[in-house]
């Protein structure tokens, strides 16, 4: 065991050709966009900047993520750390809504339901049943996965739910050895892991947002609680303009 | 216990910053060149072409053969298998050459020297001292390695027995387990496996060239002896006309 602080960055990916079209995107494999490229070698360049190099990387299994910590760490020198994946460090499954336009989504169902489905804590969307058009039921890479585990839709607690054990039994350790830990992923797998570091409320959860690639450093004490709540995003007037962003977003 | 044939992908790095401006490179990490980055897209057009999709991935430590990787897996839409990555795979060690231009080395040491150094199966060129101006002595990525496993030159016999303990200890176990495996190395550390595989004398192994870019599949049988000789390049062409590219510069 090393002493702590323990060292953590989280890294949102960059922007997707989903996230720039404005569709449901979950467990769909889409790629970075150009921005989303430049957003990701930015990430690496505060990681250099700022001299937290990491000494190991967990990613998801979507390509987003993966490609976006690839650009980071190359340009940190870092390319070479041991890598691990796991699919519950995935996007939240958004069931029936995957591939389907968030406009026309909102048009079709309500403002309510829309909401109810994007943002509740508890309330997952309609399944994607097995084989429908945008389902991963015969994606390779989850070919391993017993079909009772694999999620066919997901709300925010059902994501907390499964990464957790990913969180204890493959990134804890890391930190005990006194590894710099980056962990790579999504909005929805890093707001249930910040949900559960900071103990945010089920309320308070749904209006915390993360920006897509600005690390966001925590340092956690003995017991693995952060030692400043809420972490430190490595561009921290970058994090707050975008974070400002979404939020009026909401409000049109 | 998987069946035989087992399938093993070697693939060594596209052209780097240092081809390019032939001088020695070894353990220096230096980038690819756009030529290059292409020339790994290419082995990833080749793997998906061929219906040949790595289940795993071993590389070295350095970015070269990172990086040809992540671009050959990304276009195979296999970015994320499970990576594993040592110092055993690494380029040989070219001491006191490392940095040194090819054509001045020749010209101050004589043909006869020079040839030894390069081609020798069992004759490594002088000591790299620790702290020299290419010595990767304070790399980080290194920083575990006790001293004295950590090489200051090398002959190609030398990375025979560095690189063995890795094949047995780490690869075989997955072609066991029936993956595909991936191995995104250097021509040295590869040609080093390929001696081993195909039980090439220590004289022949001096002739024999693996092209850059261009897949090479070997299915091996119980045994893990390889059923084909010499394995199949997945563009037999470009690798026929590669091979015999680097022959002719030999006569020069």
């Amino acid at each position: 065991m090393a002493d702590a602080p323990y060292r953590l960055i989280l890294l949102r990916h960059g922007e997707s050709e989903w996230n720039a079209k404005n569709l449901f995107t979950g467990w769909v494999d889409v790629n970075l966009t150009e921005k989303g490229e430049r957003e990701a070698v930015r990430g690496g360049e505060l990681l250099r900047e700022n001299d937290l190099l990491p000494d190991v990387l967990h990613t998801s299994l979507q390509r987003r993520a993966i490609r976006t910590a690839n650009l980071a760490l190359d340009v940190a020198d870092r390319a070479w750390i041991t890598v691990h994946r796991s699919w519950r460090l995935n996007e939240r499954h958004y069931g029936a809504l995957q591939g389907k336009d968030k406009a026309a989504t909102l048009a079709e169902f309500g403002e309510e339901q829309f909401m109810t489905w994007r943002r509740s804590y508890d309330t997952p969307p309609p399944v994607l049943e097995d084989g429908a058009e945008w389902s991963q039921s015969d994606d390779p890479r989850y070919a391993h996965l017993p079909s009772d585990l694999r999620p066919r839709t997901e709300c925010l607690k059902d994501v907390v739910v499964r990464m957790l054990p990913y969180w204890y039994d493959s990134i804890v350790p890391d930190l005990s050895a006194g590894r710099t830990v980056l962990v790579a992923a999504h909005g929805n797998s890093l707001r249930a892991l910040v949900k559960h570091l900071d103990n945010v409320s089920d309320q308070d959860i749904v209006g915390l947002n993360i920006p897509t690639g600005i690390p966001l450093l925590y340092e956690l004490d003995a017991d693995f609680a952060p030692i400043t709540p809420g972490g430190r995003y490595l561009d921290p007037k970058a994090a707050e303009a975008a974070i400002e962003a979404v939020k009026n977003q909401g409000r049109k």
